[in-house]
């Protein structure tokens, strides 16, 4: 008889299929497991695959009593509280790095879109505006990429491919993290020195606790009026109250989000803005990032029903 | 007295802004020099400055008896009859490489955009579909760039700037022009071969007689169905019918075009596709580059009224 995994929150059937031919999926679709499933059942559970980003707190746990393995997919875990899952002796597993070039390249995607202005430069050739030369104040020439000065925040996995791509830019690179590398990067020992520098700041820090809207006024102000904010990480980096704000009266000229507060909803006051570039959480939506993190996601499963430890282990420090 | 340049081409004033100071410019606006200023001021004309684009040929420049220079703003000249200008005696000059790094960004730009659905993208979540969880099949997940086969056509400076950037993404790289160089770069013999192997086809060849509609439906087909075109060279490249057709039926995924064959009009045809990114020729519109192109034009307007070579002359073959 297969392995039973708790399908934990809401994904795609077609991002499961290779999971459903190893184990027996019990599938929530993102709803309480009680609702959906028997008492005996959800009793059973001891392996559940889960979107990192998904609250699951200590009382989600204890739902499940003989739970021993939450398996997120993709590289982040920050719904899943840690503590917690130590406490109860649950090892907690994700897929480090198996999305990372998706994430970046679209962090470059949504830099280059918004600071080339693609959005307006599209609708201005679709429209027939510059067939008809009309004005198109928003079609003046912008800064480009040499030269430019490039932050990047939080230098992991991610952090550092954004970095390398804007090296090739020929941009300068500067970076923010908790620890300084060995890297051929200028190193700033605050976020705030880094958005005094730097005209793009790239949010690529793991989000948690303690960074929670870690980007408020006072660091956009330090932007600048030429000056642009790039999301990939976590929604809740960013007071979006703050970037509303800056993004309307422009004390900021720009921004590029893939992640927001409450996904999936954007606030209409943000997505009204014409100087933004949007993208649906789609950083680590590509075919190959998803065999990678599902490779790492079978690899921690099979581990964990084999008695073994989980070799794609969140490190607590 | 201040040297006086004609202005053949239709300029924004901000771009002349700088050589006003130092030339007395009579500017065309665009249209018939003849029909804006006096028999008189066109017969002593010795320079002009155009858009390397502008058609002009043998009978253009015989309505200046006295012309000794034309100077091309950027790195274009397709549009300029060198042979009718040497056998004139008029220097023709441009601004080589000026601005290699913008129109490599806007390529690169465009690649981005049109390979991760950017313009669907941001729709979905400005329209609201993503908070109201509706499908959107133009949203599946697609290849990224790791692993990629990128075949650049034309491995001038833009060419190499192309290439630089993509291999920073992890793409494979390869690339087709007149010459082989000592580039870590696959070399193919031919623009079909290039085709046969790439799936994002990068147009960054010198435009002219030559190349006119070599991107045609066989190379369009030889992409193949999850293959792309992405155009910055010139709109003469690409046979646009084709492409049209190509686009409609699904032969290619998509194309992002920055130049089209009759600027500034985009058929109809072409701009109702959705699989399609557009911009208005702004490859080298970025401040430096215009600045940069600004520098190359002054060095060959001064040097040409000084009456020395152009330090920035064509090369003709």
């Amino acid at each position: 008889m297969a392995d039973k995994v708790l399908i934990y929150s809401r994904f795609p059937k077609t991002m499961m299929a290779r999971f459903a031919e190893r184990f027996e999926l019990l599938d929530t679709g993102g709803k309480p497991a009680r609702e959906v499933f028997s008492a005996d059942e959800v009793g059973g559970i001891r392996a559940m695959l889960t979107a990192g980003g998904s609250p699951l707190g200590a009382e989600a746990m204890d739902l499940f009593p003989k739970l021993g393995a939450i398996v997120c997919y993709g590289t982040g875990y920050d719904g899943v509280d840690l503590k917690a899952a130590a406490a109860r002796n649950i090892a907690v597993g994700h897929s480090p790095g198996a999305n990372a070039a998706s994430v970046a390249d679209i962090a470059m995607t949504l830099m280059l879109a918004t600071t080339r202005r693609i959005l307006v430069a599209d609708q201005y050739v679709r429209s027939g505006d510059w067939a008809g030369s009309k004005q198109s104040p928003m079609m003046r020439p912008q800064a480009g990429m040499p030269g430019r000065r490039i932050g990047v925040y939080g230098m992991g996995e991610i952090g550092r491919k954004i970095a390398a791509r804007c090296a090739a830019f020929e941009s300068e690179v500067g970076y923010f993290s908790r620890s300084k590398y060995d890297l051929p990067y200028q190193y700033f020992p605050t976020l705030e020195a880094l958005a005094d520098w730097c005209s793009v700041l790239m949010i690529a820090v793991r989000a948690g606790a303690e960074t929670q809207h870690v980007v408020n006024a006072g660091i956009l102000k330090r932007l600048g009026a030429d000056g642009y904010v790039v999301n990939i990480s976590r929604g809740s980096v960013i007071d979006e109250k703050a970037l509303v704000a800056a993004l309307s009266d422009k004390t900021i000229a720009g921004a590029g989000l893939d992640v927001f507060e409450k996904e999936p909803h954007a606030p209409d006051a943000l997505t009204a803005l014409p100087n933004v570039v949007f993208a649906p959480h789609i950083g680590g939506h590509t075919l190959e990032s998803h065999v990678a993190m599902q490779n790492c996601v079978l690899a921690n499963l099979g581990a964990f029903f084999a008695g073994q430890g989980l070799p794609y282990a969140v490190k607590t420090a």
